[in-house]
């Protein structure tokens, strides 16, 4: 299968930065999430509606948890988290939409699967600021998670593209990162490295540099 | 038009209490609002469950801006603030729910009907302690927006058993209240008074004891 490339909002970009950012990577990913958790719906809207108004195609749009929005926008899907409407009560009442859940152990992951959510996102995988003082949950943890659940996992949490490759060795269907492009000096370029690993053929042999 | 008495939760109450209380005097009401605005959707859903599960019919039940929540419980719909998704987004995309919209002021009511609203909530009509430092809009100014809007106005805002025929007789198509019922020593007493107020015939005779 085909690794993925997600990209996640920081929470901290002006909407006109982040969009005019999107509007140059998102040929090189195949998802971009708006997650921007202390925001209004109206806000979230305005986000989502500067990436389609950028030219970001809907269909690489996921929106945090605010549903309704994914709706109204016509977007590709949802991520939801603990405290977020229930995997199958979006599954059955929004069929439509590709649900992702977010997930921090093996359970969570299992019980993800068994829910209906269509992909989890795994982490965070490394130390990261933006989970600051929690120990990061490793590669290995990564690797019995794949071998466990049936539905594709994203691992997020400090990836970026001096590590993406191990990541992915591990197992991971694709690799989701913040920082690593969005406060990049050059997103671009950075996108289009970390693009240029994702895609490549996986596992790696043994002998080839990752 | 029969006139309608509106419950809004507080956003302080313990999610048993307010089911609770809301299992006793939801015969007396015409809606119950779920405006729980710090809570998050699996919070909400908590509050919604609560009701139901209390014997609340869903059709009495409206959920403040989360307008995903409204659909996964099938309630009658949501009440909409600046900060939600716009009145016009939610019709076309949720046509099943009816509309609310908060307003204040008769430019924010004309603008609400104009897209669409089922009714909108005004106020605050007097001093109240959840708007403590803001002005009372006052009794006059609903006057003026119940001639010129065509929807339903609900009256909010420091409104109980002793002011509410004063609204009412303004024109108000019914009350919103929050503490005069969830924070009363006897709340299901105090539901049936102003349940007895708002379904008299409105307007009163002049010499009637309002």
């Amino acid at each position: 299968m085909t690794k993925q490339l997600h990209l996640i909002s920081t929470g901290k970009q002006p909407v006109e930065q982040f969009a005019s950012i999107c509007a140059h990577v998102h040929p090189y990913v195949d998802a971009i999430h708006v997650r921007e958790k202390r925001k209004t719906a109206r806000e979230v809207s305005a986000f989502v509606a500067a990436l389609i108004g950028n030219g970001v195609p809907p269909q690489k749009i996921i929106i945090n948890d605010r549903v309704d929005v994914a709706v109204v926008y016509g977007v590709k899907g949802v991520q939801l988290a603990y405290h977020s409407l229930s995997v199958s009560q979006v599954k059955r009442h929004f069929p439509r939409l590709a649900v992702g859940c977010s997930v921090h152990s093996l359970d969570e992951a299992k019980e993800a699967a068994k829910s209906g959510a269509d992909f989890c996102i795994y982490g965070h995988i490394f130390l990261t600021t933006s989970k600051s003082g929690m120990a990061p949950r490793g590669v290995d943890s990564l690797q019995a998670i794949v071998a466990s659940v049936n539905i594709p996992v994203i691992a997020i949490g400090g990836i970026h593209a001096g590590n993406a490759a191990q990541v992915l060795q591990a197992g991971a269907d694709g690799i989701a990162v913040m920082s690593a492009v969005f406060l990049a000096r050059d997103p671009v370029a950075e996108a289009k490295k970390l693009a240029h690993i994702v895609k490549q053929t996986w596992p790696m042999n043994g002998g080839e540099e990752c």
